[in-house]
């Protein structure tokens, strides 16, 4: 079954913040905000999504996202393996971002650098410290040359 | 000491994505995304920053935002009490989101509704279903009246 998505513009702000009916309130490029992570609360990614890959996500329980530099709906790990298994999706108080809860499957990588997360550096005496995160794969064997 | 933010523009792919310059980039609007969780994991709430809540947040140790809807500068707590300690930040491998690291003093609520974290509605079966996440605060008590 399809997941509804009520209009957001047709609630009161009550009812968007403490109502039941989800109405994502998409940006004026029809995207929200997307931050994904595991059962552990590692933040493994932030991306985002049109209502196409919500439903998708929804629909088939794995994430879909919409990749803004492709312009184009993007299931996760389509070309890695690394597909997210949907455990979960909450969304905030005036719904302008969901938050899922997944299972990072594949080899555990979400990030495109081979890296579980994306989060892979910190910022120390205003600098990036790379934090020694190991790549799970190797991306130039893992995606096809641009 | 301030921080200095390079410039993502200046740098290659390979810079940005590996190296050690902290070069955010913000949006047409000057914004970067901003994901703020607990040390437990538990994402408390995603908002945006601009350059100088950025900077202020790193100067300080406080956590600045940047309230799309107000457009203004925001302290965080500045109302409510609820100030957020940054413990660390982290960003992604495009560095377009910050991830902060935080300790939510006051009360604990980092939500303007008065729970602990934004996220309190799960979707299930195709609406949302509020978690039970207690109200640390009454907003009516905390918030003048608009």
């Amino acid at each position: 079954m399809s997941i509804i998505l009520a209009d957001p513009s047709a609630l009161s702000h009550d009812q968007l913040e403490e109502g039941t009916a989800f109405a994502p309130r998409f940006d004026a490029h029809g995207l929200i905000t997307a931050v994904a992570q595991d059962e552990a609360g590692r933040v493994l990614m932030v991306a985002h999504m049109n209502a196409e890959a919500l439903r998708l996500t929804v629909d088939t329980g794995e994430v879909h996202y919409y990749s803004r530099s492709r312009k184009a709906l993007w299931k996760k790990g389509e070309t890695s393996g690394e597909v997210q298994k949907l455990i979960r999706l909450a969304t905030d108080c005036d719904q302008d971002v969901v938050l899922l809860t997944v299972e990072q499957t594949g080899r555990g990588a979400a990030c495109h650098t081979g890296r579980k997360s994306c989060f892979y550096r910190v910022l120390e005496d205003g600098h990036l410290a790379d934090t020694g995160e190991p790549r799970l794969f190797d991306p130039a064997k893992v995606y096809p040359k641009a």
